[in-house]
């Protein structure tokens, strides 16, 4: 990786030689330019985040615990957080998890980093869904595993793609968000997820189910997981980062009983505990306040952006652009017609004071040169509205 | 590793087979029956926490930062809490560090974590000292590395065996802390350091500087680090735990340019970033108090905790076993003599209801069946006249 040390002073890793070159730090940069308007992140609103809420359960925090709050804690987390949330699962989903399943992590995130930690070796096989989410290719690629793309249908990842990798490549797990997936923005259907199951079952494939969405579908309703037909062999994380707030970095993994003791053990090494204080706040919090009349609030809010979004796409840009149709989440994405490169329409975007998100690093076996991916819950409905005007514009510069 | 999973049902990556058996489940579990006093932890006290400044300073960061100390932020971590980590370099060690020379993490162990991933690869040697800290062979295990230990002598690591790894083993990096060692609580002296500085230039071999102790010293005097002798190979790491309060997970490490370029990725695969409301906390009460009174009163609490166990050591305990002189921190260590077993001690010492720290997992190439780490920074001045007859009991019972 010349970009890290031009003098080559320093010896590095293999994994670091490896990794894809990361866009993101130019995402980041380009997007902070005062007055452009940024579909490209992918942040929950902060005016949704019930702050009120969350500042009374921090006093009430302070009140209770006083100074144990400060202190160590055990790696496992906070236990009436693992709690309340499998009490959650059930309430929400009719599974039944016990506690001592929970390990908390910081953000799902790191559940991502450990779970490739403890399963995979250099050159395994990782199957991930193509277009994949990039914080897990980011996470993953540190470990050098294989990375094998699984492509979807309408109705989630390729039954006979998957087949055939699972007897020819030996994968340690499938990654997948089957919940309004970033990027996509597409669910699974809930045949596909039984389907999968019964594929996984009884290989030595484990499957990686990212809950990142599973509260933000916009009609409200849950689907049920892969887990629920599989518990044996898959691993759920979620988060508190949608629907709470993700500056708390509070999110778990759910496990089978021999996988969750190695996770624990590679998270007391990565970093002892999960912030302690943290923990306790958010178990204030949703002992203290029903969170599901704020989520609603997220889901309508988020579904009135998206349907916007939608919108103004079909109004606005080429008929020659298509895009998916999320029921939930973040995200859509927009596939473009065969002359047109996403990193250009990212340039220009950019000279539009609008910045979308191309969809080459979430393909982890090239590609994603025609898909944009658009984020839609951290923008108001007026920006919505004028970055997509601006980004009509670029469309009509081409 | 059989029991991670007996039933050989899953497969773990080959890191997972050649961990060292972890004994901190069975330290946990033992030093938490009612009754026991504790000498085997590694806390510090809750109770000289400044529980009102960190009050009032998460109450200013409501007041002022509203919302956004509930969003995303960027994976370096806070700069104006950067800034205040640098200029506490300036006024503490006279040391010109930049914010951007520094990387925020959650807690100094996380640095080990990332250390290892971006510098290591299997089999490499990382050189560390004999006995060395437990949470960086536990983190530096997850990657296979060949561990080398270094033993001291009384000015630290011998140069000696230090020049012979040098020339023989390649190693990718020394790990030692100069300041209160855990576990042995020993501290380098200033000409040892320079000593080491100038047998690792021009090496390939960095040296990673865990400074988690270096506020502790009784005298209140800093030492200066190896870094400023050689500040393009040392990598140095510090921590807010010790000082201000560990449940909020927050630490850093300063770092040569291209390391911490390479760092900051493994960051954000790690986690995306570590806790901003902790961090904006951190800043506030920083910015609002000074610490160095706080600090001040732990110093003086702690050496008096440390003096009185030496006492009660010398009083009490037969004059065949010896202890370190520690001149800050946390910890001492006792060596037994020869027909003693420290695990012997260790169970005797259960079930006289005080529990101490056996030696042996300090010593990546066994040994330490000697040895006894003892803590004395978590125990008032009765519970370690209470924990120290205790212990004289069991040596009485031999």
């Amino acid at each position: 990786m010349a970009d890290l040390d031009p003098t080559r002073r320093y010896r590095f890793s293999p994994c670091m030689h490896t990794l894809p070159a990361s866009f993101l730090d130019e995402l980041f940069r380009v997007s902070a330019v005062p007055g452009i308007i940024s579909f490209a992140g992918g942040l929950p609103d902060a005016s949704l985040f019930d702050f009120e809420g969350i500042r009374r359960a921090t006093d009430a925090v302070f009140e209770e615990h006083e100074r144990s709050a400060l202190q160590y804690t055990t790696t496992d987390g906070y236990r009436p957080l693992r709690e309340i949330i499998a009490r959650r699962y059930y309430t929400r989903l009719g599974l039944q998890i016990s506690p001592d399943e929970i390990q908390i992590v910081n953000g799902s995130q790191q559940a991502l980093d450990l779970t490739a930690k403890i399963l995979s070796c250099p050159k395994d096989t990782i199957l991930i869904e193509r277009p994949g989410y990039l914080g897990a290719i980011e996470a993953f690629s540190f470990y050098c595993p294989r990375l094998q793309p699984i492509p979807p249908d309408e109705e989630g990842p390729c039954l006979d793609a998957l087949k055939t990798a699972l007897i020819s490549d030996d994968p340690v797990f499938l990654y997948g968000i089957p919940n309004s997936q970033n990027p996509s923005g597409c669910t699974w259907s809930q045949s596909r997820r039984k389907e999968v199951a019964e594929l996984l079952e009884g290989t030595g494939c484990l499957m990686y189910e990212d809950d990142a969405f599973g509260e933000l579908f916009f009609d409200g309703k849950p689907r049920q997981p892969v887990m629920r037909h599989l518990p044996d062999q898959v691993m759920m994380s979620g988060s508190f980062s949608k629907v709470v707030a993700p500056g708390l970095r509070i999110g778990w993994i759910r496990a089978p009983a021999p996988v969750l003791a190695a996770f624990n053990r590679a998270k007391q090494a990565a970093d002892l505990h999960s912030n302690l204080f943290s923990q306790m706040i958010l178990t204030e919090y949703l002992t203290r306040y029903n969170p599901d009349e704020r989520i609603s609030v997220m889901r309508r809010e988020y579904s009135e952006r998206c349907h916007l979004m939608i919108d103004l796409i079909e109004d606005l840009l080429p008929d020659s652009v298509s895009h998916t149709h999320p029921v939930g989440g973040m995200f859509l994405m927009l596939t473009l017609p065969d002359q047109m490169h996403s990193m250009e329409i990212f340039k220009k975007g950019i000279q539009e004071g609008v910045a979308v998100m191309p969809g080459v690093p979430f393909y982890v076996d090239g590609g994603g040169t025609r898909t944009l991916r658009l984020n839609f819950s951290a923008s108001s409905h007026e920006q919505i509205t004028e970055g997509m005007q601006r980004l009509a514009r670029v469309f009509q510069g081409l």
